[in-house]
């Protein structure tokens, strides 16, 4: 058995991790939390062959080369050097939502990754130990690891991986995203992280994150979706300051994207308890409670700009499953 | 002789004032510096009648009453103290822009009324002395009474006013203005300027602003459009980064503001030099060389929502003329 295939979902947060302590160990420069999403799902199998002379990734039917395809052969050199394995490998991955686009599919892509590959060399690794192998091919994918909301705290190297806060159940919490471009945004995360450093708001931001975090932690102990949301809305528009007043700026928000933010505003004002956040990507992410997910959809979609409107509960941890790919 | 008539330009900031070190005497967090927009102007006369029951205050044509009536009622209090004059006046003001939408119209709304109430009461102020008058009834407006390009350093009350840093005609730099909005803004000036300590970001803001400040007073002084513009971009985008987080946040930006500060951008990459900056509202002023303002016009005039473009050279300073309004 040299072959398996694992699905993961990705995650959205409510306090972003942005900018690097270690940018080798993939170390964050702050806590993060986040909720997995059950709507969206990323599949990956990976088989270890003998004698292939060298690793072969698809991502959608296409294969890929140049970075995408060294990020993840970087990725199998890691658990082939864990797992005392020398073969190459035959990726394939397909997500069920856009790529790249803020949605964050480096996420679920990577602990997808992670589980696969891990076991596809045999390894039967604990939760911990998946999240920290997933965060070191990317950050964000550590999250992904835990089911329903996940808590990473950041610390050292063998410290440092997300634990499930609140299982999926805990809370029949909705993210409506609002797709407002399909295209892979300009500056992906990676560079973007790098950055940060650059921006005049950069210590300021994490100097605000552990009360933000604090916060967000207890709302959603006590299910308070106006305590979280207006928490998760400040940090967003925090961690968009820093980018847009980095050097040089990143400004990631589209026409479309602040048609969405301003609808959530006003749908708020008229009674529709809804809060936004965004990650590094003009799609908008709009939070609410599962019972008010229908009108916020439909507020959603007939508005200039949108493409096309996603819904999503808490989704569950990354797991393996018992179908392949190929 | 108890009636004056003066002309005033609104001013555009390159580092922006935002927020207040004490509110009653306006004095501001940090220093600013604009230009004065030639093309753009404010009318007004003010009359002090013997006889006359109370101010009475047209704009536009238009009696007002309420908070805007009462702004110039405490300010003609100030001159009337100043002068030692008791009589009530008629004032009569005419902007020949869109007011209250980000074009800052109060700063030349009340340059304008400064020198007109008080030489109608008899009073012949210095610039100094101008400048200080104005900035008690609006911050922004005691930089619209020096000419071309004014800097407010802040300071204590008796020192705190705005003195050129080079007049007119040192630089032929336009300001191209898309006009997104001719609405009021939901958060005037001055309310917004209360939330701005309650931003996460507001202390790193005026940690950043003496070396943006320094950086633009260089690049007028060496007519450098690059650095000039690369501190405007950010510190413009830094405001509204405080903007953003403030409680309760505020977000001035339409969708069709992202529209045209994307296209300043693209149209940078393609070679036509101009960077973008925003006041307190949603309409965006672009500046660039007078030789490229055509071009510039010309993108920004069919982009969607843009409503209108409006175009000015650095103004002269507030100045009295020989005709009435009425």
């Amino acid at each position: 058995m040299n072959k398996a295939t694992a699905v993961a979902n990705p995650n959205i947060a409510f306090i972003k991790y942005w900018g690097k302590a270690d940018e080798a160990l993939n170390l964050p420069a702050n806590p993060s939390l986040s909720m997995n999403l059950a709507g969206l799902t990323t599949v990956t199998t990976v088989e270890f062959r003998p004698g292939q002379p060298s690793d072969a990734v698809t991502i959608d039917g296409q294969l890929v080369a140049g970075e995408a395809r060294e990020r993840v052969v970087t990725h199998l050199d890691r658990v082939r050097e864990m797992a005392g394995v020398e073969q190459r490998a035959w990726v394939a991955s397909r997500n069920d939502f856009p790529a790249g686009t803020g949605l964050a599919s480096s996420s679920s892509a990577f602990a997808a990754l992670s589980l696969a590959a891990s076991r596809a060399a045999g390894l039967t690794l604990d939760e911990a130990a998946l999240s920290r192998l997933a965060r070191l091919a990317s950050g964000s994918a550590c999250r992904s690891v835990p089911g329903g909301f996940a808590l990473w705290e950041g610390g050292a190297d063998g410290d440092s991986y997300a634990r499930q806060v609140a299982p999926p159940s805990h809370w029949a919490l909705v993210d409506v995203m609002a797709v407002v471009s399909r295209e892979h945004k300009g500056v992906g995360s990676q560079a973007g992280h790098a950055l940060a450093p650059t921006s005049l708001f950069h210590a300021a931001r994490l100097a605000a994150v552990p009360e933000l975090l604090a916060t967000v932690r207890a709302a959603i102990g006590a299910r308070d979706l106006a305590a979280l949301g207006q928490a998760t809305e400040i940090d967003a528009l925090a961690m968009h300051g820093v980018m847009m007043t980095s050097r040089s700026p990143l400004l990631y928000w589209l026409p479309a994207t602040l048609v969405v933010m301003q609808a959530v505003r006003s749908g708020r004002q008229g009674g529709l308890a809804a809060y936004f956040t965004l990650d590094a990507g003009p799609n908008v992410h709009c939070i609410c409670a599962a019972e008010d997910a229908g009108r916020l959809v439909e507020r959603l979609r007939n508005l200039p700009g949108v493409l096309d409107v996603l819904v999503s509960g808490p989704g569950a941890g990354v797991r393996l499953v018992d179908y392949h790919l190929f």
